[in-house]
């Protein structure tokens, strides 16, 4: 297999290939990613997060029904937060979207994550750069809104949209808080039950605290109900509408070469912590470090000081 | 204020500001706690994890009741994943647990988390490590256990319980089913609604998919009802319980240890590569690849390699 070629060519074989190389940190995956680097930053990334239950899922599947529609590919990245423990998404990728599974011009990946080298983030911008060198029109992300991790996932997206359904309790209140300053766009679904209209009021209330002026996006707040599959297409257009408007002002190239930037930092990060690491750890001071902590007779701040003061960095 | 000695007394002010420091990554907060450190390693740390709308603040205050009832003071950290977008914590400590504000053995915490330090685990790890030297006897995390981060920090927990409550979505099974291999005790929360028996049968069934064998401890499924405060006296028997079991076998020890080694790794890891790139962010050659990046000359990878190679490391 061609795995630079094929991916680039399109093919789900090597593309789903490539992402679980480089999900398990193998060298080949960074290699190729290398080499298909020059054919990113085409697809349009939308990112979709909300809490637990919020019908995110359904959303997107309807989502790629009305993108299909206008004619475009679609990848999504289904980030399943409890695959750190399991070894591998619990949804399967074949459970997910059955209606698309014929559908060439659909992938859909479930993401898992990997240890310490930059977490979910770093495995998310590197799937979604291989989804992008495949050619999909539009790469969705979709997470559930919570940790911070997944939080910064969505940060990868160029435009966000924010799920909130009615009737959940106060973790749900607190949540929305929290996460207002990241969405574009704002979705209430399941908009067929009750308690619509007192979640609009707390939704505009907490929009209008934001600090917004005249040359701010102005995030819509759109109906869904991806049960009745109703919503899709003013969800659609909502995020082709912030995509105009971050061209227009040349927002969108910004926004990606401020993402480039921050993963060579934190690739740099991740590379010379690891060099050091390696060059200490098997020194007789860093062995002498660690058995004075588990007598408890240095604390983890000054031995971590300690050591870096010895190793001549 | 003497900080060190003010909250090795007890005092909730300085334990309070102390945290404070330590979460504005100010360096006199972690001077006092190396000053500190030796003074840790006495309380009993619990983790309660679940999704958003469990009921798991309801629960923490009936723990806490029944644990005033045996004499033993408790300090709770609230995670709260909305506040690195907030920049603080959306639920105050006020409104959290007013039940225990005029009691003196009980302290209530939410956290607030900083950005690339170690995130998440490395604060509640330093504020836990405070309430210890404090002499509570139980020091109670309380998170919402999606994100990879928020399960990080129930990994401090010496014994850990994962709550569920009856007729939640999809999303919530898949989380169930990732962060079994976490509990150490199982919680049926609102254990009065419908849909009981079919959650106690999912679980049951999924526990014994877990490989145990006879040296295993086996985790407990234990119903709760926070609202008519049923149950927690079970709960509680059953954290004694393992962490009588761990103490037999001297895992807790272990358990302590492991903590302190990986922290200090942590510790050293990000204090190197911060090292590294305060050497060569202002390199003529650093200043460079940012700009072949910004024009789409360079990938990440490559620019972190070839930024490694040439700075003498």
């Amino acid at each position: 297999m061609d795995l630079v070629g094929d991916t680039l060519q399109g093919s789900q074989i090597a593309g789903a290939r490539l992402i679980r190389l480089l999900d398990d940190e193998d060298e080949r995956g960074v290699e190729a990613l290398k080499a298909l680097y020059s054919h990113t930053g085409k697809a349009f990334i939308i990112g979709i997060t909300g809490p637990p239950g919020a019908g995110k899922s359904s959303l997107v599947d309807c989502l790629i029904t009305e993108l299909r529609k206008r004619q475009l590919t679609v990848a999504v990245l289904a980030i399943d937060p409890s695959s750190p423990f399991s070894g591998g998404a619990i949804l399967g990728d074949r459970v997910r979207m059955q209606g698309h599974a014929l559908d060439d011009g659909v992938f859909v990946r479930s993401m898992a994550t990997r240890g310490q080298l930059g977490g979910l983030s770093r495995s998310t911008f590197e799937a979604s750069m291989v989804l992008d060198a495949m050619g999909y029109d539009i790469v969705i992300i979709e997470t559930v809104g919570v940790g911070q991790d997944e939080l910064e996932v969505v940060d990868l997206a160029h435009s966000t949209a924010v799920v909130s359904i009615p009737g959940m309790g106060d973790d749900i209140q607190a949540m929305k808080a929290g996460i207002l300053e990241i969405g574009d766009v704002f979705i209430i679904n399941k908009a067929d039950k009750d308690g619509v209209d007192n979640l609009e009021k707390q939704l505009m209330t907490m929009l209008h605290l934001r600090d917004y002026d005249n040359n701010d996006w102005q995030p819509p707040l759109i109906k869904t109900s991806a049960l009745n599959k109703e919503g899709a297409e003013s969800l659609v257009d909502a995020f082709f509408a912030h995509r105009q408007w971050q061209s227009d002002r040349d927002l969108l190239n910004k926004k990606i070469s401020a993402r480039e930037f921050h993963f060579f930092n934190e690739v740099l990060r991740e590379l010379s912590s690891r060099k050091v690491l390696e060059r200490v750890s098997n020194s007789a001071r860093y062995q002498q470090l660690v058995a004075d902590l588990e007598a408890r007779k240095i604390d983890p701040y000054t031995a971590a000081e300690t050591m870096l003061e010895q190793s001549n960095l």
